[in-house]
């Protein structure tokens, strides 16, 4: 019920019947819904695999992530192994800023582990923006780290005050898994799902989880697939951890079923990792935790591959270079599954399509917020509007999609990117290379007063084990700060209940 | 990082450097937090029972609260039975009126069902502002309900736009026990806790989940003072119940090991029901829940008694009038508990102490914000002190407090309600009678948007059974608006995913 | 590897090459796998409903049995309100008597309460042989107990030394809901299923598990139809409480997908309370929690209405006579769905179908046992056979099987009742009438061992308020034992470590 | 209420009023209760351990074991790396031929993996009667495994038809902590704790039950000492994996807050790995799900240090070897936590200290029964007789014993191993080197019955992809690629078990 001011790509004003200067450009929203950009927290847009690069490059990709509502994406940086985290950086930096139709920022992805990358990643963080890093648990040989590296990477990472990112796959058990469906007989799409069950994902994130909570570094599971994954971090968080969780368009929209189709092209074009749950149902519950907090982020991990970039694989699954669509449906397909059904009201979906990326990865309220001073990115969204998805009409150039025939209600009417409308009346009017690098600080509010408030004491200067003894809560698992001392008993502050101390000096 | 500027009890301005007229008192809040005025959801003050009045009045009561940071209250209408509700809800408005030194509102409690209570709550909700209704499943033979009047009054609250809420305890087992542990000879106020054991309120709460799920009615438990029954609530709310779930001071702050203090007048100061849990691992796991959203909403259930009157039972521990204190010592026992420890970050315990009620209960934006426009109620928030809760110190009359020699961390410096400085410096500058009765509209959005997504198609108008099967969906337990029709099929708008409709002719 | 010789229905010898007299008959077992005869622990034969009379009557009944390889079944007592537990169990002693082709014992239902009830119960654990009684929380007004009833009837139960055996469904909202779906204009079968959702059948079993452990009296829910359903048994057991669950032939066999079957008569088959679960991965579920040992026992629930019968409900579902067949089908639906799946061994199989349900109801070793002295009931069992079941070949008189077109593996080739060969080669050689009552003692040891050892102490004999202190244990919920006192500190046999006691004088 | 004639070490007769030769001992049961003797599933007997020997040997242990009713024990084999497992092996059985009192068996431990290694097992299974290996996912570059090689160890064991044991503890995150906490300058057996937090424990059950499930084969968890550990078992088993957990004397008895005793001595004798839970109610948790059968066996992980040998590691606490007592304890414990507590009845008891394990590791019924036939091993059992455990009266030459001053109700009267009275009248009469090796065959029924249903099939013989398609698992909620076909049944490579394709073209 309010007016909104822009100029210069920022909010200028808001209030009730705003005052503008002449020649401005005036939409109205009567009954429709105002509502912050979408931030894509997921992209592989252009990304080299195996000597290809993926069908949607940041021009390709942005636009159509603006197509669907969302005007900021956030990439990953895949480096190769060998080539350094910086470089692979500034090749992104690149493509990015020659290409993106909108705002974007970079998380850099850790694909070896040792000393020169660990001071790239303070480098990365101090100058350049970063405040993420992912760590890959499968991919065995290729980019999987060891539990220890895990858990050395998470140290660094949280001395850093970034958010460590976690593909959750066990790498050691899809490779032996692999061989045995090929050692089957069984090369076609199919036995990517037969190679990679369910179990297989929650394992690993259960694993992350473990060491997350271990070093106090807060936890950020990408991809979350299917149900038991994501249950187990709803019951981590129930617990205390600091972890999130990101189901994607993907996971929310469709499943696992289609690896079977008949039409190799079609299971082909599902292939992602990890996969598609086979279990119908698990769109469903994925919608149901997102709405009752369990699960806080959305992306697309768009990373699509045509058919014939896809055929590489014909004879042998693993071959199939991964990905899937989503940046453009994203919106629409949470609107129709939450809101339209009563899971979430619009507040929830802003929140979970846009506002917790920008607070958790530290953007807010720059981004994720209208608010004085904000960017300029809005969507005018119609909530009564229903659309058909289908690869003939979609903004990209693969031959498919894999929300094919699904119909969604809800979608962007108008779309308004660092202040300029860049949809209106189904026509996209974007510019490539505007879309500005967007840096990110570390130590992120909405993470890391948890975090820091947890954090351990530095060490013990007491030298004898009897003196010790006054440091340690006897319920606590590790050492703490001991927050009280009342009538000569110590007692930690995290406990359940106040614990005396077993022995004191 | 901003001045507010208050005037006539409302904030005028937000905003860096605001140029404020002269001789308006200014205070520096230089490295304190400001933030909205706490919300007690729950108070019980001036309550009769059986005779007697409990020893807090609506003056006692609201200086309290102040003193501990809350600037609004929301009281128990309890009318007799016979009485009617709108006589009572007369009586409560006269009392608080006269005495309230701050800003209150009422639920009104339901204690029988006919056809003219359901008028009184329409009358009630229509033209009085009150939008929440509570049921009891305890007392048997006093204000208890069956399940049948239970889905009744869910039934008419939907429909009035209400909040269903619940004093949830099996009313049954609890007279069956009361007997038994009374002929065991056992009459000291363990037998409070004796006979009602943690089990019988997990049952009241999971009952009244599934009645308010059938009846598509918004749901609020009151008072939830132990593990198992916030499970069910969390539980529920994983599956997509509109269910909240509030804890209150004393279940937050203590336990029930001392119904077994030698001291009987000790012990009979934590009657109250449900009882606290024997179970000391209980707050930290509430407070644990609290803060990862699986609860909302805080209150006191503030309703004390003095040791004189308390002794009414000495003989019976079935007499022991019920209610602890605890709207004093909310804040601070919330934020030593879970901001200290690392739970919650400050926008959380905003959340809870004040926010999501004012939400939940449709006082939003008025209340629970710090806004242009909203109600100048804030507290100055110093998070370093510290203070030894006792009966010696706190704004009551009574001789015990149940927090006896807890030190808390956090409390409140300053404290403004109604745009005027209350507390300062540790002295209470309230006015008796200045509170005003604060009115709540039907159907808030916060948790109608929701419940009308999902609510029922009226009625299937096909006269003949073949014809109806079009309307159904073979999944679903209930009957769903079908939301489309593609190629000749049926979909519901709630399935998991789609369902062919089973038969279709 | 061993013979078996019965003589006078009763097993003589075991052992290997065993002489025996000349002119016994023998029987090859080579290969296949003889085991004890199966126990349908819950049939309802010759049901009196409202006017009918369910068509199997003990003959029909009893015959089907056998011809699935059962030879013992335990029925069900229903006394009409006003006519007495001892009557109605002459009257279906008599039918059963004259009529049954195989050993039967008797549940008998509770479906009114009052001082004289208690008496009758008295009377037939002490002189009928009756050690199980059956509480329904469903059908208002009809059978339906309250909750304080069912607290005074397990009180009465567990001092008699039987089994509770509850009726779980909640009869007040399933009387809102039936209301509010013909109030819709749904008149048909699915309205049976739309009154009925799930939660209303877990509901009632959590308080039933609820209202056992308090009155320490051990439970057994007939008929667990849901996944919720016995999820709430599993997860009571897993926290100690002494309560067996029921699956029965439909739940573990069907699904109730058919309430919206086209044809009425075929859905009207399905008809059963609680209803069969419209969620289709219900019975595998079942079947898993079967073969884990969180469920006991199964029993067919067989009572069967001819489509005549039904029709008396075709206007209105509420009217349409209650149950399903499944007595013949029991053994080779779990021995297909989980022997061969690999769920359970042949061991578990016999556990679930016969010895878990003498040793509960205290027929072992007589029933559920190949050992000498043991009643002669056995079974030939063949895994390798399969079969269609149908209505037109099944050994029922109804024009209904709920398991028309299910092919099941496994079945029995020889059956022996008595030490007589009921079937062979396809054919049954029963004898009307023949099947004696199997009396049952009270106070199983399988059951009462634990219930016993949990017993509270009778009554604390001090007088005063302090010394009752040296009784209690502080973290207990209730009064137990106190077994030992070491060296002036009190401590209680239940707890999961010891605990001081609060207080001690 | 029978007698038992045994002679020559097995029984001969059992039933009423034998009749049995002159000069036969006779010893009267009245009133106790005669059990099979436990079997201690886990023993570390004369242990080497970097340099040192455990101090009780096999004379020793077996003594112990006898005194507190044991009859048998199985010892783990513990090759170092490069020594091969059929030298060690021999080496064990030499040690225990000379020594041991009471039979015994041996688990072989697999401390590093190589195709010989693989060989070597073959030949223990075949020739030597070993159906058990163990692999540990701790001590990291010392015996640890990667998952990849727990893949290839599982896939072997599941074709020898023998059982996979795992010690489970994530042993990357042990060296991280162990160097953190070091770094902090704790060095005291606190530390140990402190280093391997329960968390740590429960990722390792839930990888190796991950890695089992992908395997089909069938896991035993050794050393189940935590809650969260014990309920990943208890879930998994509850979605049909074949997977066992033993909790051990030391879990089931104590706990770890006696690692912060002031006393050196005593904190560092109950050092073992996975350490002892420092959450109090451990112990209470593990019982009942003991009794609930969520776990099903118990051993005593026996290996016992001096203090003076525990002293290597007095000024870093990973230095200090590991391991307890509680082999003599382990009946006595059970009995008293878990009868007298109403959790079992006494056939529950047998179960789990004996009969479980006999058909577990396939020595039913040679051990863990009471038949004619079976090894003449009895315990004459006191249900009355109470006792408090000291290190002053145990049968062990160590100076502490982790459960001093415990009162524990019901012990052995009388102890009869291989016929012949080993404790009478509190004097034990044992035979150094009498034990009997006892070979144990490969795929146990109550194991391998259900691993065979479940195991899939070599390969397709299907040729082109296109023509696989059609073939549906009724099981499955889509198309699976059929990975198999036998006798004309088509089965999918997905399901849990093996199930009938629903429809074929």
């Amino acid at each position: 019920m309010a007016d909104i001011y822009m100029e210069d790509g920022v909010i200028k004003q808001l209030g009730e019947n705003l005052i503008v200067p002449g020649g401005v450009k005036i939409i109205e929203a009567h009954g429709k819904m105002v509502m912050p950009g979408g931030i894509d927290v997921h992209t592989r847009f252009q990304m080299p695999d195996r000597g290809m690069v993926s069908a949607d490059d940041f021009y390709q990709g942005t636009r159509a992530a603006l197509a669907g509502g969302t005007t900021m994406i956030v990439d990953h940086v895949v480096p190769e192994r060998g080539v350094g985290l910086m470089a692979a950086f500034n090749q992104w930096r690149e493509w990015a800023d020659s290409k993106s139709c909108c705002d974007y920022s970079l998380h850099v992805d850790i694909t070896e582990w040792h000393k020169g990358i660990q001071e790239e990643m303070e480098s990365l963080v101090k100058d350049h923006g970063v405040n993420s890093f992912l760590v890959y648990l499968a991919y065995k040989d290729v980019f999987q780290l060891s539990d220890s590296e895990m858990y050395e990477v998470f140290s660094v990472i949280r001395d850093l005050g970034a958010i460590a990112q976690v593909h959750a796959e066990n790498g050691d058990i899809i490779a032996e898994e692999q061989r045995r469906i090929l050692d089957l007989g069984i090369t076609g799409p199919e036995g990517h799902a037969l190679s990679r069950p369910e179990e297989v994902e929650a394992e690993a994130v259960n694993r992350a989880v473990t060491v997350a909570n271990q070093t106090n570094c807060p936890l950020y599971i990408t991809k979350v697939m299917s149900k038991s994954s994501a249950d187990v971090i709803a019951s981590a968080r129930k617990k205390g951890a600091v972890v999130y969780g990101e189901p994607i368009s993907a996971s929310l929209g469709t499943d696992g079923t289609h690896y079977w189709s008949k039409n190799w092209a079609t299971a082909a074009a599902y292939i992602t990792s990890p996969p598609l749950s086979t279990d119908p149902t698990t769109p469903d519950y994925l919608n149901s935790l997102l709405a009752c907090g369990d699960l806080q982020v959305t992306g697309s991990a768009h990373c699509t591959f045509s058919t014939s970039q896809r055929a590489v694989g014909k004879d042998d699954f693993t071959l199939i270079p991964e990905g899937t669509n989503g940046t453009e449906e994203r919106l629409s397909l949470i609107w129709d599954k939450c809101v339209v059904s009563g899971k979430m009201d619009e507040n929830q979906f802003v929140s979970v399509t846009s506002t917790n990326a920008a607070k958790i990865f530290n953007m807010y309220p720059r981004k994720g917020r209208i608010a004085v001073g904000s960017d300029a990115d809005l969507v005018l969204w119609d909530p009564d509007v229903s659309k058909i998805i289908s690869a003939k009409t979609h903004n990209l150039s693969v031959e498919h999609n894999i929300f094919e025939g699904m119909e969604v209600r809800g979608g962007p009417l108008v779309v308004i990117s660092q202040g300029k409308v860049v949809l209106e009346e189904g026509v996209l009017h974007t510019t490539e290379g505007c879309g500005r690098y967007v840096t990110r600080k570390a130590f992120p509010d909405h993470v890391y007063k948890r975090i820091k408030a947890r954090s351990r004491v530095s060490a013990p200067t007491a030298s004898s084990r009897t003196s010790l003894f006054g440091l340690y809560c006897v319920r606590c698992p590790v050492l703490w700060k001991v927050s009280c001392i009342v009538e000569g008993v110590l007692y930690c502050g995290r406990c359940p209940v106040l614990w005396k101390v077993a022995c004191i000096v």
